[in-house]
């Protein structure tokens, strides 16, 4: 295969660069349609997100379809590329759907009229899904229509594949990877859905947390109780359920399930130094929301804490009488919601059923302990050795004269879990967000500056697949 | 004084029978008032229900007023007794107002139409109020009664009580005793609003536990925070609350507030000895409530545990997502209700305090801990050494033909603090609910046994005030 020419991608580069009001514009087009997946009353406006985005792939070449789901309509678009590529076969993944936008008052601008606003780093877009994920899914169609228009035509073989259901967890995707396997067979699947190390700095996620999601409810007496007739005698699962739960965390704060930490690897040595090298201030990480003194596991980093080691969070706890005022009563049963995050290696079905047993094991007599599960994954390694991690390393170092920094994530991002699950393919996580976009909040923005950078280093990434 | 002749009070036994179905008449037709006090749609039932109080009471020769207040009336009636009555200026308590009904769908009958229904036991009245406390209040009526038809007419000094919100707690009460101290002023109260040992066994209660109940809230970061991106670092209040309060007790159930039991003394030996020859069955007592294993200190016999322990119990918890499913949200705050049941000589405001600490001295850096106070009552225990103790023992031994036990109640009954505080006075406590009739609950019902002979009860225990 011919590698694109530096006049090429210079060519490219120079109509991005010129091109950077259209694209805005054409997001902003995109950001107009208040594509809220969680609302019934904006289905024909996911529909119609969904067409736009089909309409734009079609007009660069694309053969560009729609697909119903169950739920929100599924976008898939496949070009062959030159010829004589060689290169990976990319699965492009976004999604086109936005969170909800309440609480209304506290959005300075309405949500659905994308504004251009002056901030502290240049320009920046504010609107609902500027930069989730909307803004990142711009970034990409624009690199494609910049080869388009000044580079020759799609310098890769790539299948785009933009879902409408992420914000309500996705559940009509894995499904759809099932049913559609053979045509979204590709080699690497590149996600622009995560953030930057800061603004000036570009960063590739590596590592993910997996989760076990865990709720108990623990039930004693067949009936509420007078806590003065019964106080004294009666089981009250509230105090039972808080002294479980109390023994989650030793004073060092290692979880204390049985068996939790066998599989838990430490993170290589090159590892630590390169993360101790970021001088992440916790501190000020903290102070953002009101906090100063870090928790979490005694021995380890703040970064170790937060994107390679797992936690024990209850995220929800109930019982009782929660009114105004007071009831003295017993209650029935108490109930709480906890979620494990996981590290690579751990088995997020056998952690569920350690938190079964640390509870089971701690009942006190008449107490009964029921368990749900919800969301179950485990955590992703990405490996980093693999050759599309390096073109994306390269062609961030040449867009910000820097290195990508090897970030890790604290959070989950399921899609990646399901893509290896069904296709078999590893995710590249090059994403252009910053920690202050607001997503999911009122006011939600995305820095031109990000953008634009986002743009140019896709539009890199595609000459570097192509071989450039 | 003359006292009452032998004849005399078997005239008025006699009366008190053969008036038995005319005196559930007239208990019915109180009970088919709505005065259901929470509920505002009801405002006038209650005062309806004041109103056929005073007018009960006028035809016995009472001088008997409605007073408004902020809330619901409170019916006030007044009796000389004899012209030479030298025993104890009786003050009876009761109240006119009822439980709401909810859940309506459970009751087998409408709960203000009161049914006469065969049990077990014998016929019973079933309906809201029956024994709560609008059928305890009409046998000490229609005791006065049979006095009044047949005893040649009210043989003490009585001042009459009953107040319309001690479902809602009473809130107006304090204000009324305080602005009427000359009015009311006597020598003991008597109340009917407790229960018997079991059907066939009197009983007095003399020992109340107090109460000091509590509410704390936990602030940690000064937002909702994703669990993925922040656990690890960010202080989680409901992991913190639940360490916490699942503190409150050691193994042993001792709890840990620091100088909690110092003002707490060990019964008698004589007390204990007659609590331990009733012979409480706590198997079948938890049993009833689908439990079988007693929780609560080590080393105490259940009615200890229950009449003269303190506790602590976690009435209500919450904090963070409690909808359905799963939501991976790090909480800003957590919160719980908790009271401690009293001994007397407890200092309830000192408990409050000892609460405090116990949670200052353990809340991890960065929280935060505010706290609310509710009720605060302390316990009570009755001197058993007075004379109208000693007339209600006597009394109730002729009725029922074996010695009145001395119980206590787990519970709290605030009107007897406040009687003492403002009015200086002990209560003497002699009730004949049974422990299923279904108090607050969906088919209240009242045996008529226990209305007949808690009405010849109250009879013969006005004989003994006037010397008989």
């Amino acid at each position: 295969m011919a590698a694109p020419s530096l006049e090429t991608v210079a060519a490219v580069l120079r109509h991005a660069d010129a091109a950077l009001e259209q694209s805005r514009e054409n997001l902003f087009a995109l950001l107009r349609i208040p594509s809220i997946s969680a609302q019934p009353a904006h289905k024909e406006d996911c529909a119609r997100a969904a067409e736009w985005c089909r309409s734009q792939l079609a007009s660069l070449g694309f053969r560009a379809t729609v697909h119903p789901t169950p739920g929100h309509p599924v976008v898939v678009a496949h070009h062959d590329g030159p010829a004589d590529y060689t290169g990976p076969h990319i699965l492009f993944y976004g999604h086109y759907d936005v969170q909800p936008v309440d609480p209304l008052e506290l959005w300075h601008s309405p949500p659905f009229e994308p504004q251009l606003v002056d901030g502290p780093r240049g320009k920046r877009f504010v609107a609902r899904g500027a930069v989730d994920d909307k803004g990142q899914v711009m970034m990409f169609m624009e690199a494609l229509r910049a080869w388009h228009n000044a580079g020759g035509g799609i310098p890769a073989r790539i299948t785009v594949l933009i879902e409408g259901e992420e914000e309500v967890g996705s559940l009509n995707l894995e499904p759809f990877l099932e049913a559609n396997k053979t045509a979204l067979a590709s080699d690497v699947a590149l996600i622009s859905d995560t953030g930057m190390w800061d603004v000036d700095t570009p960063a590739i996620t590596t590592r993910l947390r997996g989760m076990t999601y865990a709720e108990v409810t623990l039930k004693a007496a067949n009936r509420d109780l007078h806590s003065g007739l019964f106080g004294g005698s009666a089981l009250n699962p509230i105090n039972a359920l808080t002294k479980i739960l109390g023994e989650l965390q030793d004073a060092d704060g290692r979880i204390q399930l049985p068996g939790f930490y066998d599989r838990v690897k430490p993170v290589t040595n090159a590892q630590r130094a390169q993360w101790d090298a970021l001088g992440f201030d916790e501190a000020a990480f903290l102070g953002g929301i009101g906090l100063s003194t870090p928790t979490g596991e005694r021995g380890y980093s703040a970064l170790e804490r937060l994107w390679a080691r797992p936690t024990a969070d209850i995220n929800g706890i109930w019982g009782g009488y929660i009114g105004t005022g007071s009831k003295t009563v017993i209650a029935s049963e108490a109930s709480a919601k906890i979620s494990f995050r996981l590290v690579p290696d751990q088995d997020p079905d056998a952690v569920f059923e350690q938190f079964k047993r640390f509870v089971n094991d701690r009942l006190p007599p008449g107490a009964t302990a029921t368990f749900a599960g919800h969301t179950r994954s485990p955590g992703i390694e990405v490996n980093i050795d693999r050759p599309w991690v390096r073109a994306a390393q390269e062609a961030l170092a040449e867009e910000y004269g820097r290195p990508a920094v090897l970030m890790g994530s604290g959070g989950s991002i399921p899609v990646v879990t399901s893509l290896r699950k069904v296709l078999g393919i590893d995710s590249l996580l090059m994403g252009f967000g910053l920690d202050d976009d607001q997503v999911h909040s009122p006011n939600e923005k995305f820095e031109q500056r990000c953008f634009h950078h986002g743009m140019r280093a896709h539009a890199r990434l595609l000459a570097r697949f192509a071989g450039g």
